[in-house]
């Protein structure tokens, strides 16, 4: 029924990726070498999935895979050994074949900027060939398109 | 003289950075970690600072650092454990304030397309405070407006 | 007054380090590649520090180092994308120049044992020239004095 | 014919892995990160086995992998951003069922000591399971027999 799925629904609870800088992050400019915020980007969308009530463990035991197609990352200002950042994301587009998350990178404790970025990916099978899921894996499609859009 | 300058510039030999993948830079879907290739991209720019005679080593001696404002990558076929690529770059753009370079991935034997990419930076001192090169840092100047738009 | 320092030690509260492993911790044997430990050991006892009420942060604006001299670990058991671990540590030597960390990774949920390490350390100050601290660095020793041997 | 083979044999050329430190190795202490060291002892042992004419992919195509029981290093001196190191290895034991490697890291250009390690493994199938090799896998048994004690 209906309102059942949607009472289950409102109580999924979307708390942002948060992490706190590891010492072996930082590089020789004493801030955190860029290249992580890109790790970052992968942590967030894998803590969604998990959110969302589908863990990528499961998307992978049921055979699919999200290779990155494309990223971008802007970096605003730099974060330091110790800092906690919070990671907000949004998937900015989906058409079952393909998808785009955006990630707004900030300091936990305050707020301020740090990053913004993106990634583009495909859905494939484990043989890293493209799927189209909304037929074979409604799922997965499901999970997508129920949050296009939304700021999480 | 000029003319000795000038001709020593000219035997100045690019060579493209070329990186064979080690297994630490796979991850379970069996191919290269996506975040590798933006350090590859670090690597690609620091090798032409030592082929432009201005190692990066000697930039920061000078006090001078090249801090990176983003980046982007778009991946085009999967790098394996083992593989060979190698990596060539263009200036896009330069204005003695801040630069950006373009990365072109290809696999070493090939010369199949694996990766293109871009990266755009400032220059900053130790501080991590923004410099203006043209007249403070003469050399790096001329480094980096000898090559703008060489394809290296 | 004495008595009101030992209840404060007493409620300092020491948490095991967790950790849930991420996705590009992995290598393409599917499985968590090796040196990562190393890392977590890092996270670990900088973890320990700020249980101590003396994080690294402030021990590094006290003019401090903590160089790596050794590291060793022992893989008992895999660890896998999503898996949580958690890490025990004891302060197996100090003597105020030098001390020795010994560590216990398990599966945070069942207690199985996937490793165990040790790493060995200087002090220095920040240009890596060692440092004795039971004089000039008070704070540290006693740190680190109290903890010895402690299962943590 | 016995003699053809030793002859190969024989011409096969051992040259120690070598390694120019990448910026991303570096930590805010300005120095490579410790744990790049346990990466380095990967990339030369498998430099090894192509050298010796076994090349890890092949090993892999054949169902075979070595995972990592321990490692150990002793940190002697720092090695920094653009230093090229060295790393000789001998294979300190093997009975067709694990084996160990002990690693010498020096500077490429002045043979300093920079660190000393060890590592070791045991043949696995692809499931992780522990193999013997001696019978079922004779080219891998033959490739680390010939090598055991030598200095390479």
């Amino acid at each position: 029924m209906q309102s059942n799925i949607e009472e289950k629904q409102t109580m999924k609870s979307f708390t942002p990726y948060t992490h706190t800088v590891s010492y072996y992050e930082t590089d020789k400019m004493g801030v955190v070498h860029h290249s992580n915020y890109i790790r970052w980007f992968e942590d967030a969308r894998l803590h969604f999935l998990e959110c969302a009530g589908y863990p990528y463990t499961e998307m992978e035991s049921d055979g699919i895979m999200i290779p990155v197609h494309s990223v971008t990352c802007s970096y605003k200002n730099a974060v330091r050994f110790g800092d906690t950042i919070k990671i907000n994301l949004k998937i900015a587009s989906f058409n079952g074949f393909r998808f785009k998350i955006e990630y707004t990178v900030t300091a936990a404790d305050t707020d301020e900027l740090r990053a913004v970025g993106s990634s583009e990916h495909f859905f494939t099978d484990m043989s890293l060939k493209p799927v189209r899921t909304e037929k074979k894996y409604p799922k997965i499609f499901e999970v997508f398109a129920e949050y296009i859009g939304k700021d999480l």
